[in-house]
């Protein structure tokens, strides 16, 4: 049993296994530094980043011995690599979002249905993001840090815009991004692709949602 | 610098040192116990359970040697008393929101309003609840998630009486009971008593946003 909590609702949590590629088979270069990271989301996950072995992700992405350092200097590189892309991605949907229509009303819907979708599809990602970060070493902890506060920056604008165009109604701004940000972190611990609600039903209802919050009119 | 995170944002989180009670000086049996628990609070929240010893919770707490067994048995106990308090606070905050008023959008604008409020104070507890749910052995661990289980569904079945009663509009009343837990929640992670906001304005305003998510007539 897998569990994957950051909300005390809906602890258990399982994702199905992605196998490595075995060594020796047709598997080339980037195959295995895709299994090794792979490994690394599952195991970090699941036993913790301090638990986990760079022998023992090597072994759950089918590479033996010391060749896993062929790829990753070390579980330090492995667990910012992670760290960065979960990041990244979240800020590049976020751009994405907001150049798809110039209405901040659907801006905000679609930011935030970029947001739970993140979330629904990479739950490993965002327990480790949160739950490892201490572990992260300086500077790449401070640089993911700033990275997540322009991300919230970004939502707080997006909803201090559509305020000052009088579309959005919200008592306060900074509330209003957090609340809707953590929601959608929250699709994070209990979606299930076998559960009632299919992703797409999820993201649409979050959005309507979200544009509630900020009293959207 | 203490990270407690569960969401992206707003990671490093500090809250002041909680001294026990030295050994030799006035301190009861029950001062001694509770120094006991806050230590445990802290150094969970802190450093992780498996990461901390009997003897470190003693020597925080003000205790020396084995003495501190005579309060607990060991630190499954007071993780599991640790759970057990945190899941039972909700509850009874829930009943008692309920018992407040017969409107069901006084009853829900209360019932968060309570959430809210535990997870502004009890930020350790929060994250101890979320993070080290895997490490509480069994019966222990399914009665706590039982118990969390009733704790969302209690919400679940108040937002569907007040759709029944056409106060409320909601499209799934699931989604709408894991977004206002999930944003109540998150307040443990951002929440500082020296930030901007105090504690009244984030839990009347988060009130309020929960009654939108509800589309609250």
């Amino acid at each position: 049993m897998l569990y994957i909590a950051d909300t005390p609702f809906d602890l258990t949590a399982g994702r199905a296994h992605t196998p490595g590629t075995p060594e020796g088979s047709a598997g080339t270069e980037v195959d295995r530094r895709t299994a090794i990271v792979a490994a690394a989301l599952e195991l970090f996950a699941v036993q913790g980043y301090r638990n986990t072995t760079m022998a023992e992700l090597g072994g759950r992405a089918g590479i033996r011995g010391p060749s896993v350092y062929r790829h990753f200097s070390s579980k330090q590189q492995l667990l910012s690599e992670i760290m960065f892309a979960t990041m990244n991605g979240l800020i590049e949907g976020f751009a994405r979002a907001i150049a798809s229509t110039s209405d901040v009303a659907a801006q905000l819907r679609e930011a935030v249905e970029v947001h739970v979708r993140y979330h629904a599809r990479n739950r490993f990602e965002a327990f480790i993001g949160t739950r490892e970060i201490g572990n992260l070493d300086e500077p790449a902890r401070s640089e993911v840090i700033a990275r997540r506060d322009a991300y919230e920056m970004s939502f707080r604008e997006l909803i201090t815009l559509g305020a000052e165009e009088g579309r959005f109604q919200v008592a306060s701004v900074r509330l209003a991004s957090y609340a809707i940000l953590d929601m959608g972190m929250g699709v994070a611990v209990w979606f299930r692709e076998d559960g009632p609600l299919t992703e797409d039903e999820v993201v649409r209802h979050y959005g309507a949602m979200a544009l509630r919050v900020v009293g959207s009119a």
